[in-house]
């Protein structure tokens, strides 16, 4: 057996910034150097950030990336990092783009590796992009074979990690740009865990932190044994420099030729095994909660959006109601209080409750609040259509208040430069219960992809997790407590149109997240008169949908790209055959906005 | 020698309707079979509609599509159209999704054929969605053998087309759903003919009309001989039904085994050849000149986008300038005139010919005009901001007029059920000279992919042709003089904050359409700070894009799926390394829109 110290730097690359992406793996390499590691391996595309998404397929962004490796590997050495293996994530355009791993040691790219399996799915365009790899690549660093896999190669039954067992290395490294959603981290263990089986070795497996757009990464970056039992794990959503001592078992005499058929590439560092030294105690991170994970990603997204996209503050509507409370209180963890402009819109249908409930959390919060009231606007508006001879009633006049409210919020932003938050969630979305241009205005929507029962369950997990910090809880109780209203038209409920949510919120799960049918649906037990009204109104509200800002994935399946539908479609699950219906009838989607688009 | 009467039918149908959409093959195989075809084809994908997108991988549609062909078989013969070859698109889940081909011939299925080549470049997906297939498929019919092709594989070297010649075969179909855009149909004549000759067999091409969502299918259907001429040809955009006699080589002695080490399926259905007969004349229709082709891009685009989404009518903003102008008149050319509503909302900005020509245009198309003057509702928001103590001025005083006028043509759409059409050109997206939920709100985007120079072209080019016709010209020559502008500040000309269009456009086409980098386009003789400029115009205004309402692609590169990069970004053409300019600093964008979200 051989030691070997390997540091996981778990880190936070933004898209596009090669520099200083190139900038943040000198000094985390120093950091691993400093902390006695042989070996130190950074995430997926940490050179580009990931996804890149067609900056890909640009000629200029690609030459510079492959570019860059070299400098990359030259500055290391000059740095006196020359000893140290660094093991990276870029985009080689040499022979077409790869999403790539090298290892860098002695100023030098001594190994190319480039992903196998190139996932197309989901979130993912890989097929788009990349040209897939056919290479097993090892090398040898102090006598032990270490062998490099990127990413999805450790989904991949039979992939590289069934050719590392024939390969006889001593440790699989693992990179990873892998965007959270709930229960992955569990997941991801059982994979290691299984995969380092079939290697018969050792599975570093280290992932980014931060967001890019609509997907988060929490990290979680971790190491198993050959046996699959976990030896260290970092904790989720911060940058982290995970160190571990590993013994490994010395490498075979060199076996050449390929390894179950395939082409393994090899490169002798070092054969020399360290002298013995007292390795350190394994570090392995506490797991969080569910709320608390999913409260992480909804941090982090809101945080990495402003902080990358160069906003200093955000500005959002309150209304006294759970959903916008909740927003502001995730607002206030990503930004810090300071940053916080809220604003109550009062309208004549407004309950008293409202304002005082929201004046109430940004208080507890100490955020910047301001009242507006829009009753001027609203009779602006309705004053000069009814002047038209077509005065509004109904649905129309209800959309003209939040839209009062939109344009408002928008004003602040033009003037001050803040980041408009929305606040809409995930049950709202998918119902098109909303306003576009309304209060679905606005650059990021923290909770889009959050159901709404998830919505109090997140609101009273952060306010206990308030009082058992002995904090005053940041959401007040009656914001919690109140049936939900768009308070739009006098004594509206939210009930008045939906389904009651935890019903409404398990027919989504179902029919979103886990894309069934109708008939599949009923087969799972739900009421069809629900069924029939909730497939009708998320088909409808497609339109809404593409016009919705981005916001972080935390499910399964959010809506963006990991769920592409058709706006025109006349498919209907309710009725076999699709076509009885006209698509887009003249019907309202009972919400508080008509289906003013396709109808 | 051997006769056969092939029709390509040139039809039009629907995502998702699925009854519908077999309804069609029916009655077209019927007329086929009155004008003495034997073999009909319809486009790719037919029953299902193309694309249909995630709805492909949802079980409930793939088992409906697939049962749904052994449906139409049997109804082709109850209908006495046994005899008649169909030759039909379709989604196949046995075995996993695929993009299929069948033939259809005395009740049965008789052959299906899987698409060899899946796209997945631009604006394509189906490596997300199919699996690829592998046979070569022939049906032997009255004595000549017939093989099956599904679209991409007529774009690709090497592919069904060499194996083609290999088996020997007189005429391979290809059946298509091929997007339209700009001098593609040339692109498409030069291939058939190529793989025609490839082939050593005649080609005949069919593909659908209509539109669905960004996507336009232009028709276009043609047969070409096995020496690659030209034999007939169908119109563009119109539902047709082109008839073509061909002579065509008896088939060899059954040949079995595999071509070029590919399978090949072999059905027989009829050796023996038909009795000679007097062929029909071929119809060779003439090609459309280019404006001709776009505007019935833009035509087709619109009405399928209203008609299939269930809208009866339409209502826009007319501000007198050239791009609202445009946007009417494809409008009434799509709707006809009593469907289309127009709306003057002149503020305090307004020059007096503003509405004097957007009044003048609405005569000439006859469409229905009301004038509502935004003053008051301007002043309201005004004021109420001065009251907090903020009053706006400056780009967030111009925003707020775009906005009011959009909440008034929402509110009009809300109260009478209109689809609002937005009036943006491509040159406007490109550089985000345009506000969010203001000038940008509505539904669909008629002229989104249409730099601004080819709107004055268009709209020279419909006026002329009003007039070859006899009819008044419905654009207003002042609209198409006038110095462009906003209106939204006192004397405002776009040219204070774009570069002269024609400039602009020739810097988009290169950067947007052909990707080119920095030093690529300095290279192509463009002025080195307008490249800048406009770099960073487009750059930062990638948010605002994602937000933009759906329009028909007529470019090489539209905004929306073709072009997929993310919002986060610090990759700076301009500034090698790209890290060098804070992502989205709070500089204006040059626009009468600040760049409110990610600055």
């Amino acid at each position: 057996m051989a030691q070997l110290r390997v540091a996981l730097a778990q880190i936070d690359v933004t898209v596009g910034d090669l520099d200083g992406n190139s900038d943040q793996v000198l000094s985390w390499s120093r950091q691993a150097a400093a902390a006695g590691a042989h070996l130190v391996a950074f995430p997926e595309m940490a050179l580009t950030g990931y996804p890149a998404e067609d900056l890909v397929l640009r000629e200029s962004f690609g030459a510079a990336s492959t570019q860059l490796l070299g400098r990359v590997a030259r500055r290391l050495a000059e740095d006196g990092l020359g000893d140290l293996a660094v093991v990276v994530g870029y985009l080689d355009v040499d022979g077409g783009p790869r999403n790539a791993a090298a290892l860098l040691h002695g100023g030098r790219i001594v190994a190319r590796y480039f992903k196998h399996h190139l996932p197309n799915y989901g979130v993912f365009d890989e097929a788009r992009y990349f040209r897939p790899g056919d290479r097993f690549v090892v090398v040898r660093l102090h006598g032990v074979d270490v062998a490099l896999t990127v990413c999805e190669d450790l989904w991949q039954d039979g992939g590289p990690f069934s050719v590392a067992a024939a390969a006889e290395v001593g440790l699989v490294v693992n990179i990873n740009g892998s965007p959270y959603e709930r229960n992955k981290d569990d997941l991801r263990l059982d994979l290691a865990a299984r995969r380092a089986r079939e290697a018969g070795a050792a599975v570093a497996y280290v992932n980014m932190v931060g967001a890019q757009d609509e997907l988060v990464y929490d990290g979680d970056s971790l190491v198993v044994s050959a046996d699959g039992d976990v030896i260290s794990r970092a904790g989720q959503y911060d940058e982290d420099l995970l160190v571990v001592d590993l013994d490994l078992p010395l490498a075979k005499s060199a076996l050449t030729g390929p390894a179950r058929g395939m082409l393994v590439e090899r490169t002798v560092l070092s054969e020399q095994p360290l002298s013995p030294y007292p390795p350190q105690a394994p570090i392995v991170a506490e797991r969080l909660s569910d709320p608390a994970e999913v409260w992480g990603a909804l941090v982090t997204g809101t945080h990495d959006y402003a902080r990358k996209n160069g906003f200093r503050s955000v500005v959002m509507g309150l209304s006294g109601g759970i959903d916008s409370a909740l927003v502001a209180t995730v607002a206030r963890d990503a930004l810090g209080a300071d940053a916080v402009h809220v604003v109550g819109m009062p309208s004549r249908h407004s309950s008293i409750h409202s304002l005082a409930d929201a004046a109430d959390l940004a208080t507890r919060l100490g955020l910047h609040w301001q009242v507006i009231p829009i009753a001027p606007i609203v009779d602006a508006y309705e004053s000069t259509l009814a002047a038209t001879g077509a005065p509004v009633s109904g649905l129309a006049a209800e959309n003209l208040q939040s839209r009062a409210r939109g344009t408002l919020l928008m004003a602040l932003s033009n003037s001050a430069g803040h980041l408009v938050l929305t606040t809409g969630n995930k049950s709202e979305l998918a119902t098109g219960y909303s306003t576009l241009y309304g209060d679905s205005a606005g650059g990021f929507a923290p909770i889009k992809d959050v159901p709404k029962t998830m919505v109090w369950e997140l609101a009273r997990w952060r306010n206990t997790a308030a009082e058992q910090r002995g904090e005053i809880p940041p959401i007040p109780q009656s914001s919690i407590d109140k049936p939900p209203s768009a308070e739009l038209a006098p004594g509206q409920l939210d009930s008045d149109s939906l389904p009651p949510y935890d019903v409404l919120d398990a027919v989504l799960a179902d029919y979103i997240d886990r894309d069934l049918g109708r008939s599949a649906l009923l087969d799972r037990g739900h009421d069809p008169e629900v069924v029939e009204k909730v497939i009708r109104l998320v088909d409808q509200a497609e339109y809404k949908r593409r016009q919705y800002p981005p916001g972080p994935k935390i499910s399964l399946k959010a809506f963006g790209r990991d769920r592409r539908l058709p706006i025109t479609s006349r498919w209907r699950e309710t009725v076999p055959g699709g076509s009885h219906e006209t698509a887009g009838s003249h019907e309202t989607a009972g919400s508080h906005e008509t289906p003013a688009l396709p109808r």
